[in-house]
């Protein structure tokens, strides 16, 4: 009994204390909604399926049937958009003050804008299956790409989540990308523009950053940075060009860092495993880590053999 | 109503379009139904279940219970998978125009050959579990690795994964280690076969490329791959070794690669940490990254001390 | 009808084989009920809920509303942690053959110290925030960050997961470490002790071990190892500082390592992009791989130019 009691007590001391606390954009945290994360996972599941329609549907369809499908499909994307939007659009600098119904229009329009795009991000996300099917010799098919590819999921949200920051809807083009950076492990920004045919390989620790351009005919393994020369300035290097440029036709492999915003990969460039580049490259060349130096230590002696100096061009995946 | 009309005016252009797209093996996309994912995992959250009795249920059962519990289980995942593997055969060379009745008769059967196989999976795991409490000082207990270890839930997950690869299921393996890859940022495809008392740490990174070869007792670090020098040959370099050979009780320290599918890692060797290793290596060989070369900057002085200039082999975790 | 019957004895006897397996503790694991994952995950975002109230409802409230729902959930967490914690107690040295009842009372005193610890935690919480807006420029806001920052979350579930570990809690600690792994790629041992104003940008890869310990003001890039410098002794090491101590102001860019239990790194240094240091940093120091030699191949012609042989100090994001 008196343990319950001061359980009681305690709850809500906790409590007073928690909703004192700022944690954040403390004014208006409790009057406008944040627009909701695992609404918008949904939708980025309406849209995967809208996008490849006959790939996750659980049942046998007619093609009239899921023609059918499709548009109530698109029809509850655009509702359910439309309401996250309009919760975004409040933490934007434009519509802090605006009444809910302009807000409500905006949103509205900004959805059907984002619909519109849909068969655009389509042809684009074709390129990149095709990319990684001709790219990858262990890809049975191009259905195995669109089920199980991390690198196709990530691209597919990222060119969802590019259209919104296009069209500068406020916290939910990052919200999507960082659920893609959860189930994949790579991280890109959705500022970052990302031409055709483009494939990353197993993906896992990918960074691209926000002011990232990357042309078509672009394939990049794990581990790869396309990132900043330094962050050490903060909020004052925003809007600035702090990640690299890539021309058509690069492959970067994998471990490499390509850091700076006034570095350009020129066409036709291959950039190595684990290479740390900080210069622009001019186009049709090989870049590539010296070759390492290794220590062999074997019973008893220790010998340092430099086995692997010779100008062979290894790339790893 | 105008701006209601509109709305539905750019649903069937955009639903239009989308139906008109290929995106993949668009001439069986619409007549044969895929493989579910999320029927996949599910399958593999029954399976974990089996494989480790009294580890995941939220309910304490007598033991007599839990018997008729796993015959039911058993038997839940012998339908879900026959039919997933129903779908899944539609996909193969063999049986893209068989009959219904002989792709179903052939998933059965399919499926009961790998049930058959899981106490044999779970002899593994038990290994694997060994390692990794041998491994690892920071492991509290075994059930503590059962229930939280990524590195055996990726390594459960391979190993059916495995079986169904050697069964010629096609999409259904790799749907289940992306999965796997997924959850854990370990990227294991489903051809790479692998020894008794695996173990990899951490994990995060990893990557083990479809034609890899793993003895017994071998201890794998996070970002380490076990890739193919070059992929530039696409689709013709299917079914070719491309990915190394490691024999027995080998460590490989997190962030090395070993690539090429004649590279053979002898017995008993250690690679050190960030090590790049393309070339065969013999028994009992420590194979190190030369020590790093350090710059120091202190204030205004700059020196560059090799500081790091030892014999003294490092490991890295 | 004969094939349903060997299937039926084939289920059988799968099932006995794996009911005789022992895979883990197997004197208890059919006793004693193990803390169940999905309920502690549940629990997890309970507590997100609670530390960050009016950022992840799905429905808009009033604050009076809010408090009462605050005060629900706190005492949702408690019942439900007590009863984790109480399967846990099981497994400790101390309470593994104790009364029911004196475990229970032990678990719910425990749940309630922890509830005690939440004003705390948050107080952390809100530096590190306040950490990742000051030292990211793409970020947009603090919303922005406390609904989608993989290093907050991982931030939050550390602290947490920290508390019980003080609290000498058996399992669940590194079940709640092992779930953010999952979730964010960063992969910290609930051991590991955390000063203020921390931030991990990107995060994808980062390990940090069991007996790190971490200043305030500490800023760590994606693929960073805080780690040991070799395991080999397995569980002999088992409470033997192993890992780093990183003391105030201190950033380390991405992909560097640090190793060892005696490595102590000084305030105000800069640890670069793929370091590796194993041994200790005087404090106000910049340490740098010496600037990496790339090799050029350009059409016909192979040139060795050592183009970033500068003293320029580069970092990477």
């Amino acid at each position: 009994m008196e343990r319950r009691d001061s359980a009681d007590t305690e709850i809500e001391r906790v409590a007073s204390s928690l909703m004192a606390g700022s944690g954040g954009d403390s004014s208006i945290f409790r009057v406008y909604k944040h627009p909701v994360k695992s609404v918008i996972v949904q939708i980025i599941t309406q849209l995967q399926h809208a996008l490849f329609p006959g790939y996750f549907e659980d049942s046998q369809l007619s093609i009239r049937a899921m023609r059918y499908q499709l548009c109530s499909l698109l029809e509850e994307i655009l509702s359910g958009l439309s309401e996250q939007i309009s919760f975004a659009l409040r933490f934007s600098e434009q519509f802090k003050s605006a009444p809910q119904e302009t807000i409500e229009r905006e949103a509205s329009a900004i959805a059907l804008n984002f619909l519109s795009k849909l068969p655009v991000v389509k042809e684009y996300l074709d390129t990149d299956i095709e990319a990684a099917y001709e790219g990858d010799p262990s890809a049975f098919s191009k259905s195995e790409i669109i089920i199980s590819y991390p690198g196709i999921y990530t691209g597919m949200i990222h060119r969802l989540a590019h259209e919104l920051y296009l069209l500068q809807v406020p916290l939910i083009p990052r919200i999507m990308s960082e659920h893609a950076h959860s189930v994949t492990g790579i991280d890109v920004h959705p500022g970052a523009s990302i031409g055709k045919y483009f494939f990353m390989d197993h993906g896992t620790g990918i960074v691209i950053g926000e002011t990232t351009v990357i042309g078509s005919y672009v394939k990049i393994y794990q581990g790869v940075t396309l990132g900043a020369l330094s962050t050490s300035g903060g909020q004052k290097l925003k809007n600035v060009k702090r990640h690299p440029t890539i021309l058509d036709h690069v492959t970067i492999y994998s471990g490499a860092s390509i850091l700076g915003g006034e570095t350009v990969i020129g066409e036709n460039v291959v950039i190595g495993g684990n290479a740390f580049v900080i210069k622009s490259v001019p186009e049709k060349t090989k870049v590539s880590v010296k070759s390492p130096e290794l220590l062999y230590k074997n019973g008893d002696k220790s010998v340092h053999k430099d086995l692997e100096k010779s100008d062979d061009w290894f790339y790893m995946i």
